[in-house]
């Protein structure tokens, strides 16, 4: 192995291997100023193939991309008290521009609700101007204290932020759902990462909100990750910020708003889901290379001839919109360079060497499983197609299995417990909704209501906790 | 007119006139912070045509996205220190981040050099490792203190940043003149909007760099504004931030570095060039909507079989590639709809009325001209094709011709003040390379080197300011 591999199992110590596999896959690196990280080539390339999967099916539901301000004023966060509750322990604040103090400090956005509904007002007049559907894409600053986790827990990362207004609660309930269903075909059929959705209890909730749903992923360390959260809500801000609206009937009436968000922590999730001992596993449909073709010139053989073969292939798969390279370097050998690929997780190598050519056929490797397969060449562009298809869908299964598998359903404390210690994952209980129950259960062991499902499901035992009558089924978890 | 029109004429009152026309199209608004704005809807669908445009052109040369981190450590700036003078004076410092002042104040960045530079040294080993080109889409601050203007002069834009490493300064030269290459094609090909290009003297280069090329534009009321800017950086950052590679020979060398950026500036100057006392004309390649389909429901005639063809041809846009949009509310008149879409640029509209579908024929509005054009059913969308193809291009020859006549030769220093007060533009003049010189003529008229040609010029009189011998010959004007 090559002094850049992987020199530590993923089953043996996860925290050492994920940052290994992202640091040394050329994903991303700390950055010379704290907390903060830089993403490279590597993972902002399929940030964009986020971007342009989910932007798609935003623009197909009517919503349009803005851009508004990195600063808020200290005085428009503190208008909704809940909201600034939520967020001031971890905000930047501006305090000089130029030479000069200044009078009122700014905030670098946490989540620009704020800033966004103190102009939506002058923007609305009648139930036509409604709905407002709007969307950015942008970097978000939140001031975390605790150790910085590349992907997963700085100080700066980028997201998407949705904000709309409407004229009734029913449909802001209708666009919170939409939203949901959408990022959960993102994760799942693109992304491969399989997901939880429901409702977040009152504590978990969005500062500021009437309620949020969210979607979960566990982690192969049986801890879950929150990969997206869709939010009504209500008309706590449009009181706030006074966002009015004349009806039909030209009745004057406040506005019903969502916002929602997904960040660049869902390409932590996935390094961890999928990826292995050799480095990263990457689904196809988000795969920055999706299929490397090496060249392998034997001594004695004519390395034009192999090399002409390579190119033909390269070409015809370009053509059929494959994201292929064509890695004829010379300055470095094929063993270095199977390694380097498998380290960046291009779902198909293709290996064309002298026998090959003798024989009419290319050699394709699947990286999640390391098969090697013999193809005749003129079946080779066909089969790619298809092995990218069934890669993406074996990486899908495995991780569903894992997630099925992660799920325990337990009736005691001590059985949730023991769980808790022993396996992780997700917990399955009854609860009494009480919400004192669930503090008093972070406080012991950490874990939280990650989901409250959609469609309740029967208690099966009493409150977890206190023992009263249980009154929902719900998903518990220690959370990244 | 409806009350949301253009209430100044353009060519009595340019800079209210350009105010309104901005805000009233829905291109942007003030934010309600001091000094920042809001890309709405209209103008940031237009920034996602440039960024694909221009992205598809560099990552065809073998560039990478990227995303550096928001904030830069003081210590950084510091490190090159004509770069640290050059942008000191417009910085926006975070000093507290949640409830704790910061050891080290950090800029919000207001260009990336420095924390980009601060990193490469760790990537670049070898020869093997350049170049190195990436470029990061982002948003940007500099702490303006002049009054805001949309899109030209805001405490907040966003832009591109290119930032390559070579080996050789040949390497980098080619790199400097590639990009700035490919900005005048989108600038000219894209946005319709006709520049100069050429170096910029040693006062009016970037902060740090060896050298600077640029693209400049003229604005109806007489005053530059530039475009987008290439620098070859040379060593100066290379040296100061130990970013070294091993030659082929194993000799240690300093890196060869350029930045290059274009703005979200560039689209005020697309809307001053282009529009006009209706409101915005949009180059067809860059507009969010290319054609608007009005379907026509007179009094006494089936609404519905006008809006069954209106569909028709909307559909077969639609599979065209064109960005169509039918307008079917039942809520407006047409006449206030057509006043809405001259406002907001749209350079085709298709009125469909009882008459049209009569005798089978669309009626075609430019939006460029308002010729009205008659068009046989079956010859929509044919026409509509090449009608978007028409205005593109006479909308570029009608600002090509304004930019070529806006520049004058000048031979006396008198004269050229004559031409400054009265006619503004660009101003041909011998210099005699002194940047006393230089600085006296920008004091006493405010007028500064836009542009010094790649091809040499003969100089045609002694130097514009001292009489003494000239030796090359510039382009100066007053510029945003």
């Amino acid at each position: 192995m090559s002094d850049t591999g992987i020199t530590v199992k993923k089953a043996e110590d996860f925290s050492e291997w994920y940052t290994q596999v992202v640091l040394k896959s050329g994903m991303a690196d700390y950055a010379p100023v704290k907390g903060c990280m830089i993403f490279r080539e590597h993972s902002y390339a399929i940030w964009e193939k986020i971007q342009q999967i989910f932007d798609g099916k935003i623009k197909k539901t009517g919503h349009r991309n803005v851009y508004f301000p990195l600063f808020i004023p200290e005085s428009f966060l503190k208008k909704e008290a809940e909201h600034f509750e939520g967020f001031v322990p971890e905000v930047a604040w501006v305090t000089v521009g130029g030479n000069t103090a200044l009078e009122e400090r700014l905030a670098v956005r946490p989540t620009s609700e704020t800033i966004i509904h103190a102009t939506l007002g002058k923007w609305i007049r009648s139930w036509r101007d409604l709905p407002i559907k709007l969307n950015q894409w942008c970097n978000i600053v939140r001031w975390e204290t605790k150790a910085t986790r590349l992907f997963l827990r700085t100080r700066e990362f980028l997201w998407q932020e949705g904000h709309t207004a409407h004229a009734t609660k029913e449909e802001a309930d209708k666009e919170v759902m939409q939203i949901l269903n959408d990022y959960k075909d993102l994760m799942e059929n693109y992304l491969a990462t399989p997901v939880l959705a429901g409702m977040k209890t009152e504590s978990e909730k969005f500062a500021g909100a009437l309620y949020t749903t969210a979607v979960e992923a566990m982690m192969p360390d049986g801890k879950a990750l929150q990969m997206g959260t869709s939010h009504n809500l209500g008309q706590h801000f449009s009181k706030v910020f006074d966002i009015k609206f004349l009806d039909e009937q030209e009745k004057e009436c406040y506005v019903w708003q969502t916002s929602w968000g997904i960040t660049t922590r869902m390409i932590g999730a996935l390094v961890m889901i999928h990826s292995d001992d050799k480095g990263l596993v990457l689904p196809p449909k988000i795969a920055p290379v999706q299929v490397v073709i090496v060249p392998i010139p034997y001594k004695g053989a004519d390395p034009e001839l192999v090399l002409a073969k390579a190119k033909e292939i390269f070409q015809r798969l370009l053509e059929k919109g494959v994201e292929v390279v064509l890695d004829d370097r010379s300055e470095y050998t094929p063993g270095w360079k199977f390694n380097q690929w498998e380290l960046k997780g291009v779902p198909i190598r293709i290996e064309i060497g002298p026998r090959d050519l003798k024989q009419k056929q290319a050699t394709l490797a699947r990286r999640d499983t390391f098969e090697k397969i013999a193809v005749k060449e003129e079946q080779t562009v066909p089969k790619v197609m298809k092995l990218l298809e069934e890669i993406q869908n074996n990486i899908f299964k495995k991780a569903k299995k894992s997630l099925e598998e992660s799920i325990t359903s337990v009736k005691t404390y001590d059985e949730f417990k023991n769980v808790l210690k022993e396996k992780g994952g997700f917990i399955r209980a009854s609860w009494c909704l009480d919400s004192k129950c669930e503090a008093k259960i972070k406080e012991e062991t950490g874990a939280t209501i990650r989901i409250v499902p959609f469609e309740k499901e029967k208690p099966f035992s009493k409150c977890i906790n206190c023992g009263g009558e249980a009154k929902e089924v719900v998903y518990f978890a220690r959370a990244y």
